[in-house]
């Protein structure tokens, strides 16, 4: 039977059972992951996920869109920032996007030496199960968190990932359990309990509140977006 | 109003919020909290908890008994292992204990620079409460976790303790939100979701299942040990 384990923030990733043959899943709720997979899922060609800022808006001169925000904030200069409505503009079909995010950029990036690395948020999670189930490889879903802190957004999110996979795959750790039970107990109103979350109250602005409402959505897109590993791109 | 936070792993202490001002309450419940407070519950003077193994050994020259387990299990040439039933044998009585396990005093040893540290269990929630509410500070639940793992055990004892306090404190992080809900979800039945935890398969033999019981009933003992700084010995 494959495994299904979480990791609650990049800072505990040293500590996880290795991961070496497993199909990573890196989600970041709000917003990076759900802004890919808007993006993706709406006609962009590819997105480069960047750490720094600096290298991220010197892609501008490759024919990059540049995408980014720092503390929730789109970062100066930059072409948009972080919501998953500015993915989805149609002005971006077909168009390469280079992103830098406080947490999911630098998250994709603090995986190596796993077998594959997916795109995972509410938006496409009928896909990724159906991806999973499809290539049966043990799973350890990484959530971004906060700067390297715990979040509930992502441990929701892995919670229904290991809800939904639960009769075919083994729950491989206290850290998969606790969130799947702490995903079941919220399932029927997730907008309570994020109502007192933490990233809610960094994202109080208007278009900010439209933003978290439509993360939470379930199924807008079937796609499944990975990093190539060779040209360190999302597609 | 003061706030209670929760830190899941002494990996992620370095990342939450300063502790400067507030009470430190470390958490293990399988089994070195638990049988810290049974022990000083039972009579033990004071314990004193030591990192490494053999640092440990050489206090029983100075006349301590040798208390600790590795993985799980007694250390061998040790006087007694980590379980709480040893810790409330009569012949402890008014005796000091030298202590070493997996996770318990590391953590405890993982803590600086914060106004005090408590030993905190089941056994015991109720004197810590009560200690809390009438100190009124500040307050970060550690727990030890399994090497720096997330464990469930220790998360349901801080969102128990969150739950205790919900309507005096401030929830400071989703860390305590998501442990409280966790708890709240659970603390019909704690049993049940125990026996799905990675710790019960770690503690397997008849005496370790004994242990295990034990260390998930509340209030048997009304005691509220801390550290003591200038001598680095619980009490």
């Amino acid at each position: 039977m494959n495994k299904i384990d979480v990791c609650l923030s990049p800072a505990l990733l040293q500590y996880a059972n290795p991961c070496k043959n497993s199909s990573v899943v890196v989600v970041d709720i709000l917003r990076a992951t759900s802004s890919m997979v808007a993006g993706i899922g709406s006609g962009i060609k590819h997105i480069k996920p960047v750490e720094d800022a600096v290298i991220c808006s010197n892609f501008k001169q490759k024919g990059y869109v540049t995408a980014g925000e720092r503390n929730g904030e789109k970062i100066k200069d930059f072409d948009i920032g972080n919501s998953p409505y500015e993915f989805m503009d149609k002005s971006l079909h077909n168009k390469k996007v280079a992103m830098t995010t406080t947490n999911g950029t630098k998250a994709i990036n603090s995986v190596y030496d796993c077998e594959e690395i997916i795109i995972g948020a509410f938006l496409n999670i009928k896909a990724v199960v159906k991806y999973i189930l499809f290539h049966s490889k043990d799973i350890l879903v990484l959530c971004a968190g906060w700067k390297n802190r715990f979040n509930i957004e992502d441990t929701l999110f892995a919670g229904a990932l290991v809800d939904q996979l639960h009769n075919k795959y083994e729950i491989a750790s206290d850290a998969a359990l606790s969130a799947c039970e702490l995903y079941r107990s919220q399932k029927e109103d997730l907008q309570t309990i994020m109502s007192k979350a933490s990233h809610s109250k960094r994202l109080s602005r208007l278009s900010q509140k439209k933003d978290l409402e439509f993360c939470f959505k379930f199924n807008q897109f079937n796609v499944v977006p990975k990093l190539d590993k060779t040209s360190g791109v999302i597609y």
